[in-house]
């Protein structure tokens, strides 16, 4: 077990990553002050592998836990799914020393997360993310969000949780497609902000691929460490932590224009990673030979590079603009001045998408 | 204009009270570095008389303000109104620099300040109430919610505003019983940390039921000033912050017991803190002669005192115990050791409905 402390003053937290954490949680808990009645909120997928392991650890603990489960995918991130969660926390009399747990992906980790920030004005929240996107990415941070039927994440808060655990050991069952994405997001880490990352790699992704559990330990306990140092430094994302969006204007655009569901999250991202490099060799002076390698290294994760046919047309363009980051008049992009170091450039649209043509 | 700062780190933020604000929230606002498109949440009565002014302030400072009214009363506090404000303000465009305006009593600052903690994750917020009990008590503290169902203020957030404008003359359009349900909260100030404000309610009362501008202003500073220090020293409620709560525990469940609209809150206030009075002489050890002082001013502010028939049953038992602010086993009372001294005392439910039969 690989573990730090996240330095957020009274919300600072302990980030646990290792091998088969999840018969700790209990104790994990128990060590935070936690105890007494708390839900574990997760997925019908993540259930049938992970819930009686999780359960069995808590009880143990002596906590009572109950279990809400939602369908699996995007659509159960909606008011009415959170409106159903609440309901069953009443049913549970739940009070506010009851914590909740967030176990599965990114789409349970912002709804529980979220109704964690709002039930009785906050209860505390344990984050145990079960795919590589929520391990290295969307657990840690505290963005919790629904959606609304105009745009994705429109409605949440940012809201710490109290503990992340992150057993490796969890990813084993997610399917080829669902592991590659989430490399998406292990790869943005080494282009934003540490080139050693990148070596490492180009070098270790064939056994990263077979999901080993010591390098997906050390490749996702050094991701985490990434998110924690920009998220110490701009917790709401009122600067640094911008960087993290390397690849999304593009991506979440291409996800919009697509219809969710299309490309899975680090898919997108991925080509809008791609995309980005392509801005950055025009607009930020990185060397096209390291634009290449990074290219490369997104290929080796099995992860797809090209806009698809006929993207270019008012459709995306709407769709770029009507992403939350837009700054007045143009749009704010990540960029890479060079492998490992990014910097925010303001490119009015069309000038963007006529550099990607 | 009296004005003064909470201070809460960076949650920090100007409160100003005093005649004629309405027609200074723009440049207000704008002194706070608030700009561009802006949404001023309010009820269809307040609306009729003050939301053009409003409007009007804002717009000569340059804003771009849209009006968003609700239907007047506590039925507005539901996640369907809290949607409805999504989509209003998705429909005008607004991203995470434009403000929302709070414009009413309780009902409109909750529901406006609980769209604006999780619009975006969090839009700056500008509280102006127009209600006694608002300005004296909900518009400062960043308490915001809606209800569910089961129960008041279940869903909900801490979120505190950039700014807090309390302009008194705004009262002078309060029915008579709205106007005297927030002199229970102002009471409730002398009663748990102020004995000379008691001495001062006691003097001035029949000016300040005049609506003297004057004597509001002093009046409801000193209140806010209050709030403020309770708030600064355990902003989310873990400890002192309980003492506003003096007068709630009977009052809450008598508000639900009875059906609300039966009360108003502040009457139930009333009644709650002379129940509070009695316990304290009972468990707590207020003089007597102390406790009838307090009940003739509640009194003379033309405030209800007594439990009304058949109040004692089980159905009245069952509200006090899902009160939210129950420890388990017992519920905690705000009582008073004397005028202007508040303790916490785990009372048994069952002494305690007895001590008040």
């Amino acid at each position: 077990m690989r573990s730090f402390r996240l330095a957020l003053g009274l919300r600072s937290h302990p980030v646990h990553v290792g091998s088969g954490l999840l018969d700790q949680l209990g104790e994990l808990a128990l060590a935070e002050g936690l105890s007494g009645r708390c839900a574990v909120v997760t997925d019908h997928n993540v259930a049938a592998h992970y819930l009686e392991r999780a359960l069995q650890s808590l009880r143990q603990a002596g906590f009572q836990p109950v279990a809400i489960s939602v369908e699996p995918g995007e659509a159960s991130k909606s008011l009415a799914r959170l409106e159903e969660v609440f309901d069953r926390l009443i049913d549970a009399e739940m009070d506010r020393s009851g914590a909740i747990f967030a176990l599965g992906g990114g789409v349970v980790g912002d709804l529980a997360g979220f109704a964690a920030a709002t039930y009785l004005r906050g209860v505390p929240l344990v984050q145990v993310p079960t795919t590589v996107l929520a391990q290295v990415d969307s657990a840690l941070g505290g963005k919790t969000a629904v959606d609304h039927p105009r745009g994705k994440n429109l409605i949440g808060a940012f809201y710490q949780p109290r503990l992340i655990v992150a057993d490796v050991t969890t990813l084993a069952t997610l399917n080829e497609r669902e592991f590659r994405e989430g490399l998406a997001e292990v790869i943005k880490y080494g282009a934003i902000m540490d080139a050693a990352f990148i070596d490492e790699l180009e070098r270790i992704m064939p056994t990263l691929l077979q999901r080993r559990t010591a390098e997906l330990e050390a490749v996702i306990h050094r991701c985490l460490a990434h998110k924690a140092y920009v998220v110490e430094r701009d917790e709401t994302e009122s600067d640094l932590r911008t960087i993290l969006n390397f690849g999304h204007t593009v991506g979440h655009a291409l996800e919009a224009w697509a219809g969710f569901g299309r490309y899975l999250h680090g898919e997108a991202v991925a080509i809008g990673m791609n995309a980005a490099c392509t801005l950055s060799c025009a607009y930020a002076g990185l060397a096209p030979a390291a634009a290449q390698r990074l290219r490369r290294l997104i290929e080796a994760a099995g992860l797809p590079l090209d806009l698809p046919e006929g993207w270019l047309g008012e459709d995306f363009k709407r769709a770029m603009q009507v992403d939350k980051k837009r700054a007045d008049g143009g749009i704010r992009f990540v960029l890479l001045e060079e492998l490992g170091k990014a910097t925010l450039r303001r490119l009015e649209i069309d000038t963007a998408l006529s550099g990607l043509r």
